[in-house]
């Protein structure tokens, strides 16, 4: 079986090295700033859960094109970078790797990522992914992961969307529920289910407040942002508005978790975990781009489609990309000056 | 007529100034941080409508008690500090200079300012208004002025709240028309209004959005703020949440006063002056108290009492005290290290 992880940063390193541990898979690993490094050394993972060890790719790629001077096509590719529409659109970037009997796997943050692929790639399932996962690229090629990872895979059902939805649906989730197996295979706590749209707005409701608020409350973290009242019932009442938006739009109740049954259960689970600084906050702090349009404007299109009023994230949305207007326009005086 | 303006900073200074250029008003300036310099100095006042001249109080004051150590009762006081009622308690502070002939005007920001007042003081005229003034003290005693000051003063109609309220409406009207026809005599633009509340509805629909929006997206100035689309609407639609809440509060539209007729307008008369940074803003970057019990707390809560949803203001309020939260731990830090 041939893979390629299209950005091989922590996620992409945990998933492809759990895959290669099957001694089923050939890994491509598409590296960018960190290609050098792994070219040379492997990628060094720290884990409670899976130990320590070196992975090494089969094959180290410099770029999506350079992945492509192999004698083989590829079965899945698994795409672990940012979602930035904006600055990558994700259709052209992973264009030529894809042929006539690949599956594209996403594992981005956000609603609506799979879209375009879907459109550009009839042919081909595609289906989105949930990823529980504490992990991160200390520098390049070292990469440490706290705690086991849980994914959730599932196909869409395009019902409305597509004529013969159905026939979809039953062939994806088949790609669905060998990747599984797979990830299985290699130690990863890994589930097929089939309402996955409901799982990707179930993450959508934690990073869709404590994200944005994080950055617009001056840089908190979860546990600052959750000690002032006012601000505790502001992510509630943020989480609360795209919950009722991810069933109008999914047409059924959000999955229950245990811990993350209802805003009110959520936000005392991150309570309870250590203080945390979520990504958007890392990135603002680094002046790197936002995930903000996948993760909130998306979702703010899709109510207003539903006609669900969701005024709380829809102030901290426009205060966002004020403040990202603004932290741009200090970093290039910066780079002036 | 023996009057003590409390807090003789920029707006102090000015409206002291030209109730003594009448000839007819003997004037007690209660100062602070600046008490040494006017003591010595006077007040500098560089105006382009006013002309430049040094203002030297009839008594300069260090403190209320202070003031008090003449031998005549006051007939006014006008209190021009910041309102902070967490902080300073505008009750206590001027009690001791409240006799039976007082009328108590208090010019500051916000909503529900004076009721306190009305209730310890029920035999005496207490009155808000309304000033338009672009003023400032650039170093202590050293104050700038630039165009006309516009007064709007008006007793409060106290229906529902005390029995004989429609003779202490006339009561208090009359007071506040003594001390109107002395600003105009000393060159200001007062007004006499019978619908004070409205005017004060209509300055908290500037004052409770571009000041809190200003603070809460990084220290944007108007323009930048009226430059980004989502926060333009932002903008626009806090300020419907006011003028909402303004109307069910008052019971009666707000007054329309020319270019500020809708909030729509409102936007762009601003966008048209040039670019400001709003008070708050200025608070919050030198970490002083920000005025947001007033300006946004009271009216959040009217807007409760009277079952107005208005989730906008809601959101920026929370972020904001979690924002001075966090701007008040970095100065105490600051303070440790």
């Amino acid at each position: 079986m041939h893979i390629v992880i299209v950005g091989t940063g922590a996620v992409g390193t945990i998933l492809g090295s759990r895959l290669q541990a099957t001694g089923q898979c050939h890994i491509t690993a598409v590296c960018r700033s960190n290609f050098e490094a792994v070219r040379h050394n492997g990628l060094k993972i720290n884990s409670d859960h899976f130990g320590n060890s070196v992975f090494k790719p089969d094959y180290v790629a410099s770029s999506v094109e350079d992945a492509t001077n192999q004698d083989y096509s590829f079965d899945y590719i698994i795409v672990c970078t940012k979602a930035l529409p904006a600055l990558t659109n994700t259709v052209d970037l992973i264009r030529p790797l894809v042929s006539s009997n690949t599956s594209i796997m996403l594992i981005q943050n956000g609603i609506g990522i799979e879209d375009d692929c879907i459109q550009h790639f009839p042919q081909n399932p595609v289906f989105p992914a949930v990823i529980y996962i504490m992990c991160t690229q200390l520098s390049p090629g070292e990469i440490e992961c706290s705690g086991q990872v849980r994914l959730i895979i599932g196909a869409n059902r395009l019902k409305g969307v597509v004529d013969d939805h159905e026939l979809r649906f039953e062939r994806d989730q088949k790609h669905c529920e060998r990747i599984r197996e797979l990830f299985n295979i290699g130690g990863i706590d890994a589930v097929l289910t089939d309402q996955i749209q409901g799982y990707r707005w179930l993450k959508i409701v934690w990073n869709a407040s404590f994200n944005p608020v994080s950055v617009v409350s001056g840089g908190c973290d979860t546990v600052e942002m959750l000690s002032q009242p006012e601000t505790a019932d502001l992510l509630c009442t943020i989480q609360h508005e795209l919950w009722a938006t991810g069933e109008a739009v999914t047409g059924q109740p959000l999955p229950l978790i245990p811990g993350t049954r209802s805003p009110e259960e959520l936000c005392r689970a991150t309570l309870k975990l250590p203080a945390y600084k979520p990504s958007m906050l890392h990135d603002y702090l680094n002046k790197r781009p936002m995930e903000h349009e996948v993760i909130l404007k998306n979702p703010l299109e899709l109510a207003r489609k539903y006609k669900i009023h969701i005024p709380h994230v829809e102030t901290v949305y426009a205060l966002l990309v004020l403040l990202e207007k603004k932290n741009n326009r200090s970093n290039s005086n910066k780079d002036n000056a």
